[in-house]
């Protein structure tokens, strides 16, 4: 049932149309509409409203983990220039995975977090996990002298913290002062890990 | 019109049931039924429900700058404790006002602001005084040799970037680990504007 293409598409209707009306107006009937299928087929994939809902932010959460598959540095590659890539991938990881989930959706499901018990769950599994890949990888450039840190763990969640605050002040920051305002995110993270940066002879 | 308290009822109201039932269960006749009112009677202050969410929007924004008084130094107190005061409140600040706005309330707000152009307003002109504000007083500590910043406004930005990354993860980092977490981001903050901490002789 899970790889069933229908059962997909649905969810991926679902989730479009949460994207551009909001939970207020993503009814089943949008759905079915958007479709061009009976509202009773939705039934047939889902118990009722609240597991499409519940099922839909799973989804959201494993495109959420695949998002930075591009970001990890590839096997035994700890150096300067991987460990850059991983910080600019993740400060910016709402940016750069926009044509997969775009700011509004993953807000959308934020916002459904303190309702939703299961949705709840979905991502705080998500997030246990990027923290455990992105301690392993900060501990790894630890390892190879790039970076210092007492606690793999704790700069890991503060990447991610800085990561969601710039997403927080995506529409409230002027266009012209953005790019300051992340280039000075990521220095306050680079100054916490004791980052010195390597000057070629 | 503003001052009028029967207005400012149906705000308090339509804010409470968005708090807790979201967006999607945030109907007129809700608001009316709350109240014991008929439902007529929304429209005599508000154009409808776009008009009613917008200005709920502009009173949520307003609490949310008032939120801060207690944070600011009284003035000319640009000592270290009231820099701490200043700091742990800010960093804090979706637990210190938990009382006058809940951390979901505030969300659906964020949530909505890019489906509705004059909510966006109200939290844009809210980001500036905030930034405005905080910037004078980092400025003024700056000026007092607590700290060093060679731009009060991107260290005013980052304090904020960080307290809005907190809340992301509020839900999402498990209670034990939590002071540590937010001590780590006071510390990350710290760091990026050298701040020395005094020691008593």
């Amino acid at each position: 049932m899970k790889d069933n293409p229908k059962r997909l598409e649905i969810i991926k209707a679902y989730a479009d149309i949460i994207e551009t009306r909001g939970f207020e107006g993503a009814s089943l009937g949008a759905v079915a509409q958007q479709l061009s299928i009976p509202q009773s087929l939705i039934f047939h994939y889902f118990l009722n409203k609240d597991d499409l809902t519940v099922q839909t932010a799973e989804y959201v959460a494993e495109l959420c983990l695949h998002s930075y598959d591009r970001a990890w540095p590839k096997r035994g590659d700890f150096s300067d220039a991987s460990f850059h890539t991983l910080i600019d991938y993740i400060l910016e990881v709402h940016r750069n995975r926009r044509r997969t989930i775009s700011p509004r959706l993953y807000f959308a499901m934020i916002y459904l977090l303190p309702r939703q018990k299961q949705v709840m769950q979905h991502f705080c599994d998500l997030t246990d996990t990027l923290v455990t890949r992105l301690s392993e990888a900060l501990g790894s450039f630890a390892a190879a002298g790039i970076i210092r840190t007492e606690s793999p763990e704790l700069s890991a969640r503060s990447l991610l913290c800085l990561a969601d605050g710039i997403l927080c002040y995506e529409d409230l920051t002027p266009p012209e002062a953005r790019a300051a305002f992340v280039a000075t995110q990521k220095s306050l993270f680079l100054q916490s890990v004791d980052y010195q940066p390597i000057v070629s002879a």
